[in-house]
C-alpha cells in the first residue's frame, strides 16, 4: 500500500520523518534549466528519461522548459505519464506480451506514443496489436551501440527491421533508438568521447543505409547525462534522452569534465534524509536507511552533511557510518542527508518526493510510477 | 501509487504479467511447517521476523502454526501487522523521534507491543512517550552479539540499561534482544556454530548478571534461519526470530549443513517471474527484471528454469542472461523463474505476492508493509 507522505507542506526540514526522499528545489531547478541552456543552438530536441524520476509532476516541469516529451522503459511508466498529463511518450524499450501491447496501444488513443523493436517477430506482434486497437504506432529500431543489451546490430540487420516496420500497416518507422548506456559512466572525458564517437559512427552509417533504401529516418534518439554534449554536437543525433541530470547521484558525480575535474555540469539535488538511531561507540553511528532505503549497485551513499563520516555497511534497515573523533557531532536523533550512489533505483523505493526550499517543505509530489515494473 | 496486481485468481502461471513476485505455495507451506517441527520439544517460542515478508496474511499463517507473534524493524511495519490482525508484535530495533514514538505507543492500545533500546537517553524518551500515551511498554535491551551494528555491549553496560528500564514508570524490562545477524551467512556449519557459541555465552552471562541484580529477565530473543538450531538448543535463548525460512533465497541456499552439503532445511519458494524480451544474439537473452525488480546486495539471482543460463548483469530495467547453445530454448516471450539473491529487499520492491499451486494462481496477497520505512 502507498504509505502516507513523511511530511506536510510548511514543515521545517527537521520535522520531516525518515527515511525520506528529499529534493533541494533550488539545486533541482538549476539542473532543470542548465540542460536546455547547454544544448541551445544545437538543433537537437530534448526528451528526458522519466525512468529517473517516475513522476509526471517533474515531467511537466521538463516540458515547460522546452522538452518535447519524455522517455520511459515500461508500459506502466507510460500510463503514469500519460495519465499525469504528458502528451508525448517514447517507450525506449521492447514491449513483449499481449497484455502489455494492448495497454500500450490503448494509450495511443490519448497521447503520442512510440516504442522500440529489435526483432522481426516483435514487429509482427506490434503490427497486430496496433491493428486490433485501430492505431498507427511509431516504431524505432533499437540498435546495439556497444552496451550489448537489447538492440539489433547496426547496418544491414537494422535496415531489414526498418524495412519491415515501414512495410507494416499500422506501424510507422520513426527512427533509431541509439542509446549507449555503458558509455555514460566511463570516468574520463576522453574515454567517453571515444565510446560515443563509435556510437555516432554506427548510428550515422545505419541512418544513411536506411535512407539510401528510400526510407525516411527522421529521428536518431539517445544520449545520457554523461555524454549528451557529444551527441548534441554530432550532426547525427536529433534527440537527447538525459534523465539523471535533474538529480545527479554519487556515481555520476565521479565523472570527469574535459579539464579532468569532477563534473560541474549539474549538482546533487536528491538526498535520502536519515536519522541517527544508535551511537553504540564513538567510532560507529547507525542510521535508519539501509538496503530498503537506498540503491547500492553503484556504491554506498555519500554522507553530505558530515563529509568526514563514511557510509561503511548496509543491512536491510540500517546503515553503519564510520565516524572519528572529529565527526562526533552525530548524536542520536540527528538527521542527515545522504547522496544516493544511483538515483533511479533509489527513487523506485519511495512513494513521495519531499521538496525543500531553504529549510521549509514546499512540495510533496507523488512518485506515481514507483513500482510500475510491468 | 499501488499498482494493480499482475494476475487474477484462476489464471494459469503463463498468463501472469512480469515482473511479478510469485510464491510456490506447496514449497512455502512445507517451509512454514518445517520450522516448528525442527524446534519441537526444545521449549523455545517462535516469533518469526515479518521484515522478510511484510505481509500480515503470511504472519497469520505463521501464528496458526504456533508462532507467538512476529518481529518487525519499523513502526510502519508494526502498524501494518497490527492493522492486519496480528496481536503480538516486537519491534527488534531502536525507535527514535517523537512522531515514531507516538505512533508506537498508540499501537500498544490495540496489541501487545515490545521495543528495543541501547541508550539511556532513548530509554528516557520511551518512558516519556509511554507516559503520554498511558501505556506500559515492554522494553528489551539490545546487546551487541558481534555484528557491531546497534546494541550495547554485553555485561555491565547492558545491566545498567536493564536497571534503568526496570526503574522507569511506564516501562517494563522484558529481556534481551540478542540477534547475531552477521553469523547467519557464514557458510560452514562449524563457523556458524562457533560464532553463535560466543553469542550464547554473551547473552547467557548478561542475563545472569541482570538476574543476580534482582531483575527478572524472562526472554532472550534472537536467532535466524542460518543458526536457529543452535540457539534452540542453547538453554539460553527462549525465542527465535527466523524470517527467511519461509522463502529462502540464493544466498541462504549457499549455507552448508553439518554434513557439508548445501542446506536442505528449507527450499526456495519465492521467485521473480520474468519475461525474455530480447534475444539479440545466440549467447545473450535479455529479461525484463533488473535493479528495480531484484535485490543484488547478495549477488545475482539464480535462473531456476534454465540452470545452464547465468544472470550476468543487471541494469535498471533489464537483466542480461549469458546462454549457450545448450540453453537456446529461451525465446522472446518465454517466462522464467529467478531465485532472488536476497529475499527481504527484493520483496520490498513489490506490492503483491502471486501464490501459485501447480500451474494456477491460487492467491494474491498484498505486501501491505512494502515501503513502510518509517
Amino acid at each position: 500500500m502507498t504509505p502516507r507522505p513523511p511530511a506536510e507542506i510548511g514543515m521545517s526540514l527537521d520535522e520531516v520523518d525518515t527515511p525520506a526522499l528529499i529534493i533541494d528545489l533550488d539545486a533541482f531547478e538549476r539542473n532543470l534549466q542548465r540542460l536546455p541552456e547547454r544544448i541551445a543552438g544545437r538543433g537537437v530536441r530534448l526528451r528526458p528519461h522519466a525512468k529517473t524520476h517516475k513522476c509526471p509532476v517533474i515531467a511537466l516541469q521538463q516540458i515547460a522548459r522546452g522538452a518535447v516529451g519524455v522517455c520511459v522503459q515500461k508500459v506502466g511508466e507510460a500510463e503514469a505519464m500519460v495519465h499525469g498529463g504528458v502528451a508525448d511518450v517514447l517507450v525506449t524499450n521492447e514491449i513483449v506480451g499481449r497484455q502489455k501491447l494492448r495497454r500500450l496501444m490503448a494509450l495511443a488513443h490519448l497521447a503520442r506514443l512510440g516504442v522500440c523493436a529489435d526483432d522481426a517477430g516483435q514487429i509482427d506482434a506490434l503490427a497486430a496489436a496496433a491493428a486490433e486497437a485501430g492505431v498507427t504506432m511509431p516504431v524505432y529500431v533499437e540498435v546495439n551501440m556497444g552496451g550489448n543489451r537489447c538492440g539489433v546490430e547496426p547496418g544491414a540487420p537494422a535496415l531489414a527491421l526498418a524495412r519491415q516496420v515501414a512495410d507494416s500497416p499500422h506501424l510507422a518507422f520513426a527512427g533509431l533508438q541509439a542509446y549507449h548506456g555503458s558509455a555514460q559512466h566511463l570516468r574520463g572525458w576522453e574515454e567517453r568521447r571515444a565510446a560515443i564517437a563509435e556510437a555516432i559512427a554506427k548510428a550515422g552509417s545505419t541512418r544513411e543505409l536506411i535512407e539510401r533504401d528510400g526510407i525516411s529516418c527522421p529521428v536518431v534518439t539517445g544520449a545520457g547525462t554523461g555524454s549528451f554534449e557529444l551527441e548534441a554536437a554530432s550532426g547525427v543525433y536529433t534527440e537527447l534522452q538525459c534523465g539523471s541530470y535533474i538529480f545527479m547521484d554519487a556515481d555520476y558525480g565521479r565523472n570527469l569534465d574535459p579539464d579532468g575535474a569532477p563534473t560541474r555540469a549539474f549538482e546533487p539535488s536528491l538526498f535520502v534524509w536519515a536519522t541517527v538511531m544508535s551511537r553504540p561507540t564513538t567510532e560507529r553511528a547507525i542510521v535508519d536507511a539501509g538496503l530498503k532505503a537506498l540503491a547500492f549497485d553503484s556504491g554506498p551513499p555519500v554522507v553530505w552533511d558530515e563529509p568526514a563520516a563514511t557510509y561503511e555497511r548496509a543491512s536491510d534497515e540500517h546503515g553503519r557510518l564510520a565516524v572519528t573523533g572529529a565527526t562526533n557531532r552525530l548524536f542520536i536523533g540527528d538527521k542527515i542527508r545522504l547522496v544516493p550512489g544511483h538515483c533511479d533505483p533509489t527513487v523506485n523505493l519511495y512513494d513521495w518526493y519531499v521538496g525543500i526550499r531553504g529549510n521549509r517543505v514546499e512540495a510533496i509530489w507523488p512518485i506515481t510510477a514507483r513500482g510500475a515494473g510491468y
